[in-house]
Parts: C-alpha cells; sequence; structure tokens
C-alpha cells in the first residue's frame, strides 16, 4: 500500500523529533518534509536539530534538507504541527487552506468552536467538526488539535466516568515533568530538589480545555461538559510524566469499588482500539497502594495508555484518585499521530 | 537565670538531633539527658549517633553517655520527645506519670482528647488540657503533642482564615520531602525523578489533626472544628520542606485580594510571637507568582516561619493557594521547643 | 531443541529480577527453579518479591513457589547467582560440587586462581580455568564469576586497548549509579543532590580485578597483567549507568586518533558477537564531545554495549577517555547470562 | 570609619547577586554603583534583577538604579566585576584605565602575565604583580583576578602540599555543581539523573591556571609551577559545590599520614586569616572515610573554606584525596572580596 505523504512542522524541537521517531517506521504515513524555522531552512536536519531522545539520532533523517514552514514549501496530505502556539497562529491555516489536514499540537485553535480537540477512546465524533469548520473557513483542509498534555491525560481519567456515572465536580493538582517545558526548558537551578508551584497558562488550559472534550457533539457542534472544575499545576524534578491527584463528584455518588470497576473495564470507543498507536487498553488500572510511579510505569505501551490508581473515598467531593500519564507521547507527539490514524479510520483522509 | 534541665529521648535519629541543635544553647532549658534505645545505652553520643545534620557533628556533646528511655534514667522537668510512635506509647506515660512535662513529635497520644496538640500561633488556648489530662491520668507531668508536619503547615495556613471568615471545606494535595520520612527512610531508588503517590497513615493525619488544632477550647475540652477535609499526600524529590496546594470555601465567600490580606496582616496568638523560637511573623506572604519555593525559601526564620503564596480564585470551592513549611523543624523539633516554651510562658513549668 | 533448566539464587532482589526478566523468554535457558533466603521459601514469587523493574512484575513468574538456596532443593545444570557475597561463598560451592555450572554475579571467588572472572569479548579463553578449577577442587560443576561492576565497565574500556597497544598505568575515577547498591540501598537523604566519595571495597575491587581479566591464560592459568592501576570511585545521583573518567599510558605512545580508531574497530572475540545477549558491537563509540551520557545512552542495546567518548590526549599519562556501561546489566545479570552463552557455545554445558 | 566605595560590574547575574549580599553590609567596602549591560541600565535593580538566592531579594538595595557598566557612568575606586569573559575584556581595562582596582571573576585577564590570579593564603605575593602591570600598560589601577573555580578548589588543595613537600604531578576529575554555569546555565532536562562529561574549557582553564597561582614570584614577575597536570571535568546534579578527586606525585613520596597531618596544619598565608571573609581555616579536613560532601559540608564558613578528605595512597602516582569547595563563594564572589580585602591590608588601596 502507498503511504501517506506527511509533512512535519516544527521538527527540530523536542516534540518535533517524538514526531520523527514515531512516523519514520509507521505503516499508514511516509514522511516527506521536515520543516523549521526560518533561520534553519536549508540546512540538514542533522546540523539543525540537537537530537535529545534516546537511540539513533535522527533516526536516519539526518540528511534531509529542513524545508520552510510554508505550504509553498512543504505541503502534504497531512501535517503534523510542533509549532509553538504563536507562529503555529499564522502557519496551520495556510496549511489547512492549501487543503492538508493539519494535526496540531499547538494550542493557539484548540478553543475555537469548530475545531476538534480529540482525545480520541472519549471523543472520536468531535472529528465531525470538521465539516463546521470548513464550511464556516472555506477550507479545504482542516485543523485537528490534540489538548493540553495535563488535561489529556485528565480526560483519559474522567472519560470512563463521565460515561458511566456523570461528572459534577471536579479538582486536580498536577505535578508535570520537566520534559513539557520542551528543550532548554527549566532551568536545573529552578527544579533540582524543588517544587515550582507556577506553569504560566496551565491551569486555564485544563480547565477550559477539559469541559469541551468531554462535552457532547450534536447537530455539528460541540457542547462542553456542564462540571465545576479547578486544577492546580505544579512542576516536579521528573524527568518524564505528568503525576495527578484528582476528586471527582459523579452523580449517583458510587463506592471507591464500583468507580475501581468501571476504570478496569474501560476500553474507550471501540473504533480506536485497532489503531496503529492505540495502547491495547487506553487505561491501566494499578491495584498497589503506591503505584502508578512516574520513573517505573509511564513508558509502558510507548507511554500511550494512561494508568490510574489509588481509588478511593474523598471525604470532601465523593472520589480520588491518581493518574500518570506520558506528557510529550500521549500528551504531544502520540496524541496527534493517534488522531492522524483516527482520521483515516473514519475516512477524513479520501 | 537557672535554666530548666530537659532531657531528649530518641536523640540519635535526625528529630533527635534537631532538638539538640535547637536546645545546646537554648536561653530557657538546658540538655541535662541525652536519651536512646537500649541499642545504644551507654554509649558515648558520637558513636551512636551519626550525625545528619550541616554544621559541627553533635554540637560539643559528642561525649555525653546515652541514658536509657526511662524515667529511673533520664527524668527531667521537661522531656522532649523523637521516639517512633510505638516506644511514645509507652514510655512517654512513664515520664508524665513521674512529674515531666513531656514535649512530643510522635503521634502516639495526639487524637487522646485530653492531650493538646499545639499549633502556638492558632491555639495556645489548648494548653488548658493538662490539667483535664492530669485528673483523668493522675499524673504529676503531662503530655503535650505537636501535630504531624503535613498537618502544621496546614493549619498555619488555615488559622488566619478561620479566625477571620470561618472555613467550611478544605481540599489539600501535599508535596512532601523525603527528610519526613527519617533515615535511612526513603530509598533513593524510590524517589529520585519520581513522584510516590502514597506516604501510609499520612492522608489519614491530617484529616484527623486538622479540625482538632482548629477545634475550640471549651469548657476544659476541645470542640473539633466542624469543616469537612480532604487529604492527598505524595512523596518528592525534595531534601527539605512540604508544599501544599490548598482548596477552600470560607464563610462568606471573601475575596482572594480580602484572603491574602488576612494572610499578610495574621500574626497570631500575641503570646507567641516573643517566645525565643517564634519567627518574627508566623506566615510569610509572598507575591511573587512562582513562590514560595522550597529550596529557596524553606530555612527563612530558621525553618519556623511557614510560607504562603499563589492566593487565587478556586472555580470550585472559592479560594485556592500554596503553601510552604520546614517539616523538621515548624513540622517537629522547633514545634515541640515553641511549644515547651509557650508551656513555660504560661506558667505551666512552675 | 530442548532448553537447559536453569535455578535463580538470589531471584528476590535487583539483580535477581534481572535474571528473571533476562531468562523468562532465553532461547537457550529455560527458568527450572527460583530459589532465596530461607525467610522467603515456599513463598510465591509475587508475595516474596517486591518487583523493582519497569514493565509488567514477575513477568508471569509470579505463582511459582520459592526454593531454598541448596542443591537438594533447586539443582539444575546452570545456575545464575545473584546472592550477596556471604551467602554466595557457602552457597554457590554446593551447587558446584553438586555439578552445577554456577555464573555468579558475587564476588566470594572472583579473585580465586583457578575461578574465571570473565568479560567474553575481552577474555573468553579464561574459561580454560574450569579444568584447573574440576582437578583443584573435586568438583564436578564450577564456578564462572563476571566482576564488579565498576571494572567491568572499565576492561571493556581497556581491553581494544592492551591488545593493539599494551596498557602500563591506569587511573580511573567513576562516577556510579545509585542501583548499583541494590534495593533499598543508597538512602535518598544521602544522595539527592550530592555526590559520595566513598563506595567500601569498590576501589579496591577495581584495582584487583582488572588485571586479572586483562591477563593471559597460559599454561592452564591466568597471568595478571602487570600495570600500575589507580581507582576513585564515588556515588552520584544517577539511576543507572556508571560513567568513568580513564586516563591510561599505552606503549608507544600512541595519539588519540590512533587510539578512537582501535575504539571504533574493536569488535572483540569472535565467539562472542553469535551469542544471543551480544550486542551488535561491544563498545559504541561516540564522537560529540559531551556524549556519552547515562540517562540518554546507557539503555542501548539492552544496557550490553559500553560507551567511549571524548578521547583526547592526556598532558599527564599519555591519553584520556570516558565510559559509560549499565551497571545492573552488563555489570551484573546480562553479564552472567552472556558467560553462560559462551560456556554453552564453547562446549561446557556437554 | 569612612568605607571604601565600591561599584558591582555584572549586578544582575548570579555572581553579581552574591557580591551584593557578601557587600551589602560589608565593614570595609560600602556599594557606590550597581553596574549591567545596556537593556538594563537606567532600570531599579529590583526591576531588572530576578534574585535567585535565599533570604531577602535586592538586599534593600531593590530601588537602586542600574547604571552603565562605564567608568563614566559607575567609577568607583574599587570595581568588583562579575561581567562574562567577552564584555570583561571591553569593559574592566577602561576602569583600571580610569583609576579603579578592578577585582574580577571572568576569564579576560586571568593568563596575563602582568595580572595577579590569587588565591590569598596561597600566593598573596602575586599582588606584587600590579606594579609591573601599571608600568606595562600605563593605568592607575589595576585588574586582579580570582581563578576559575575548578583550578580554586584544587589550588586550595595543592598548595599546603607544594609548600611542603613539592608537587611534581597532579590528576584532578571534577564532579562539578550547576550553580557554576549560572543562570539559566544548565538545562533541567541535560542533567537531572545525569553525569555530562564536558564543561567547554573548564579542563584548558584548570591546567593552565594551576600552575600560575602556585608558581614563585620572583623578579617582579611569576614562575609557573613546573609540575604535569592534567584534568577531566564533569558536571553532575549538584547545586553547589564542586567536588574534586585528586592524585598526585610528591617530592620525597610521603607518606598519607603525613600529608594529611600537613591538610590538617595548614593555615595559609598569615595575613590573610585576619581579613573579613576568610575563614578560620582555608582547609576543613575530614576523617570519616565518606566525607566530605557537597550536599552536607559546603555552606560551613559561608563558602569560604575548602574540605578535604579522604587522603589515602595510590599506587599510581602516590597519594590520593578528594577535595570540595564552594564554586559560587570560594570560587566566584567570595574569592574576589577576599582579594580586595587582602590588596587593602596590604596597602594598594591608598
Amino acid at each position: 500500500m502507498t503511504r501517506i505523504p506527511v509533512t512535519i512542522l516544527g521538527a527540530t524541537g523536542v516534540v518535533g523529533q517524538r514526531f520523527v521517531r514515531r512516523l519514520v517506521d509507521h505503516p499508514l504515513f511516509e514522511i516527506q518534509h521536515l520543516a523549521a524555522s526560518d533561520r534553519s531552512t536549508g540546512k540538514k536536519y542533522e546540523d539543525a536539530c540537537a537530537w535529545r531522545l534516546d537511540g539513533a539520532p535522527h533516526r536516519g533523517l539526518g540528511g534531509e534538507r529542513l524545508r520552510a514552514a510554508h505550504p509553498n514549501e512543504a505541503l502534504s496530505q497531512v501535517v503534523f504541527s510542533a509549532l509553538d502556539s504563536g507562529p503555529a497562529a499564522e502557519i496551520e491555516p495556510l496549511f489547512a487552506l492549501g487543503g492538508a489536514l493539519v494535526f496540531s499540537n499547538a494550542s493557539a485553535f484548540r478553543m475555537a468552536a469548530d475545531v476538534p480537540l480529540l482525545v480520541p477512546e472519549a471523543n472520536a465524533d468531535h472529528l465531525g467538526l470538521i465539516e463546521a469548520q470548513r464550511n464556516a473557513r472555506g477550507w479545504k483542509g482542516a485543523i485537528v488539535c490534540n489538548p493540553n498534555c495535563t488535561a489529556t491525560v485528565l480526560v483519559m481519567g474522567l472519560a470512563p466516568l463521565h460515561e458511566a456515572f456523570g461528572i459534577e465536580r471536579v479538582s486536580m493538582t498536577s505535578m508535570q515533568a520537566i520534559s513539557g517545558a520542551g528543550y532548554p526548558g527549566v532551568p536545573s537551578l529552578d527544579i533540582l530538589g524543588n517544587v515550582v508551584p507556577f506553569i504560566r497558562n496551565e491551569e486555564e488550559k485544563v480547565e477550559e480545555e477539559t469541559p469541551k472534550m468531554l462535552g457532547r457533539f450534536t447537530n455539528g457542534a460541540v457542547e462542553a461538559a456542564a462540571f465545576a472544575i479547578s486544577a492546580m499545576c505544579h512542576r516536579v524534578p521528573v524527568i518524564e510524566g505528568h503525576s495527578e491527584a484528582v476528586s471527582v463528584t459523579l452523580r449517583g455518588n458510587p463506592s471507591a469499588g464500583a468507580v475501581a470497576e468501571v476504570f478496569r473495564a474501560w476500553r474507550g470507543d471501540a473504533r480506536v482500539s485497532a489503531l496503529h498507536s492505540a495502547p491495547e487498553a487506553p487505561l491501566r488500572f494499578h491495584s498497589a497502594e503506591d503505584r502508578p510511579q512516574a520513573r517505573l510505569d509511564v513508558e509502558e505501551d510507548g507511554g500511550m495508555s494512561v494508568h490510574v490508581g489509588r481509588v478511593r473515598p474523598c471525604a470532601l467531593l465523593g472520589i480520588k484518585f491518581f493518574l500518570l500519564g506520558h506528557n510529550t507521547e500521549r500528551g504531544a507527539a502520540g496524541a496527534s499521530v493517534l488522531n492522524a490514524e483516527l482520521a483515516h479510520a473514519l475516512g477524513y483522509l479520501g
């Protein structure tokens, strides 16, 4: 089968490198263009990109010439965007206008009413927004976003509960890995042996993206879920993996046992589990009293499953539990690729 | 002035060493006996105690002989106990029976109805329980406890709000330092680059001790405060300093600005601020958006002040903020010493 | 083909777990017995063993009953020993007497003149000591040791230079991972944000084992290499991977370029490269000025290759370079398994 | 007594902040000007400088206006320079020409033959180069440098041995703190749980500065010491404190005991010990087998003493030992201030 040609925007950054690693041997997609900022255009990938991942640098693409991040130079049928939010706001629409389906890791369009904000296991039908988006914007292509990494992990934990019971209130406190800030990112003097109680815009993103993702797609639009939500976000000296302490109020006040059973049984949207990048099960349930743990569990399933444990009663809200997810795979590069695989499976790639 | 002779029980452990460091030059107290477990009895302090604190080891007491932890061997008018909970349950009453005022860092008697659980700035009047305790138990002495370290930090943040507004609901997520587990304590393989979502009994202690501490002393007894409280406790790779993300519902729903003003202005019980170990102000208010931070702030005031910052609205409970406190000073050794100073000031040391 | 039954002694510890992980799907060996200390005998593996590795706990052997570490209970043709040195001194000879070929990770017999101390790529012919050992001790089986983890990494870096030039002087300063001390091992209070300049017996082991390993097997005995060697060993807050800064004087004073070329070209003993656990190349040469690095490189090749970089002139001894190796795979479990594969290939397993 | 007015160049960086902290209450010096790069000129210190040290930010100088780093704007009798090497090469001579005695932490002029490279306890007489410098350059002022932080610690350990025995060969392997790279400095993704075997230009600086510092001042010039030296430098996840594993060959091959005795007894140049910033003893000798340790020992004496331990025979070079020093106090800000105090004591400040 001919693979679908793809472009990676922002290929030199840490998320861009993860796109390269995921796509270089992908059964469905084939890397056609690597694109980067003007400063790097024309350079070899290996000269412009200090490889930060373990394993072989540049995955055999070190000799590729970087192209400008513009459809004249780097248009493909599918585009994966690892751009920062500012450039994404300008560049991604150009590719969508040019006909590409853009799978974006940036925050620029996440909250636009006509842009799908996907966690495939939870809201695959939100892809239906593409039609509204094309109508409204006159694009041949479209933009599909994956959410903020912290919000992604949270939604993976909330989705089964929202389906089974209905969520009324959510309180989430995060302990986030340094990789979430990119490279060079967090200075070591700030985080070694420390907790930093502030990540710019992070709490806002979690609080606004989560209800959209858990909203219903109906009449061609997404109606955000109606629960109250509060997030407190912190940086901790962990390399990979966002940890989240969550309390929820659920409709009908189910017991901790009933909630645990829902977590154990959840498989998410059936159309997702067969996708190439989908984990065997989207949630891994831990019964050990001190798990999951970032250093021990986060790389399981290539970082694509989310871990849940410590399900117990909460004297305040009803139920509390602990989540762990891979912020740069399930929360970034892997998420976009899974979104593209879903779009393909649902017929959006022609 | 003649200083009051004191005994340190459990002098070889990390908290015991902090007692030694605080008391060796104390204006009010003079170390009379160092006591330890049977295994160490009769040994020189420097031979039985691997000094873990920075600065000069054993603070000049390296040649002292360790005594058995029994009133026949080591009775003083004042006793500071750094014992574990099991031994404390047996040994502390013997000293209280023998006439000593025992200031205990152990959990054994904290929740006994007739034992004061003190955070002096917040509930100095709970010392009045001593009378009930002596009557009930027939002791000449008494036991006075300081709370769990995590609960201590929390109460320092809640007390001004409870006084000013009244607390209705509390949600607290902790990120706790490794020093809280003593030595050898947390294996490095468990915590380096990791978050551990479980500390045995910690959530229970916070949830039960906090309402007792913020309760009213009336008619010779303490009536626990009536708010709902939920705690989620985590270990992080920080050496010293417990961080706590807190959300509260306050009576009358004051604004974040009003809450910040209360934090800034709070000085606690006026009888405490003149005590030798009391910080200049019990709470240090931070207006920088990314403070307080364990590594930068925790040693301020010898670790005796608690830090508060990031006061902001909470879409779920009303107000959220961030606390930081020194778990082995304000949360352990320093707390007991401050309790003893208070007892002296209020006339309980004869 | 029928696989050879094997016993794992010390199966519950961290190295024992790595043995289990390496052997559970091994093409040549099949786990017959898991043995542990008396305290655990008869228990299920999953009840006696807190799994410390990532991935699925107990690798499907959680239900196995642990046997006593005695040939009456747990004899197999091949025995892998993850015992501590004290028990190893007593127990390993019983299995060798019983006919087993014991591949030991313990230090007990490493320096015995008739015991092979193997790094297969460097000294496969030392296996010839087995004959002398059997004659001298009257054993049907034999003991084969792998070296101290720090010495293993060093020998992998020195062997190609000793072959190509001859080594005259070696100075080695190590920066060692916490995993080398087992579990619970290094207390986090000792190592977080710290360097500890002492590891008991480590410098002595490196200084005595290295010349034996690089010695010549001749007339049925090993004649230790004659170079002078000095080791300085330190613990650093790294999870996996021993780093070593090495200076050497080589015969003929070759240039840094010539030394780098030797490193690049070295493949070690040709009989080793085809073995199941052997890496594609035993040494990975890094030309980047800041590599290898423990966190980025140590897991390459399942931890079985050793990394070398920063080859440059040394104004004092001649040449200096930097080594990195996986202390619990190439330096422990993987090493023993590779030794057993070599013994099989050379006909020592009948 | 009127204090001597001083300027701090580069006042907003981490070393500049340490200058502020050391000088704000100094008995001899009084801060007259804070100077910074053009970008910050005219701003309030608190607006231009994100305070990175613990304790009160800006030490009461937050309202000071920053001046341009030029003698027209910021000349004082004494200038402390925390500039980077590039700007230092241009700016420091302007102040020296203008009449200031410039105490520089930069590397720009360290190896100039007429510039003193001071470690006061070891080579106070090198200050005599000032005369040659003024003659050669026609300056009324002069530049006095403190060495690279790693070289400083090494010289503190070598000086007593060079005095007592004479040094013939030196091998040094460093494990350096992240604070040595300034702020933002080392990205956390590079160093958390890692060892980085490369610090640009560091090995070269140690190898060339050390012999100059231990050289003899004779006939108005410094003759570098003649020993061979090799340095291998590494970054480790330590916040403050450079650790150094050192091997030396000494004339006459003294025993480890004799060397330890020299370390214990050494007090350095008698004119230094009375200076305000001088530690009680320049070297602190540790007899515990696992000390000194960065986290436990580095802040002793305000970071101005250097720690030595683990003195033992080296099978290769003769003697080996372990050093620890505070890289941003003894190795930077504190060093410059001590140099200035020495210059005052020896009459160079008029």
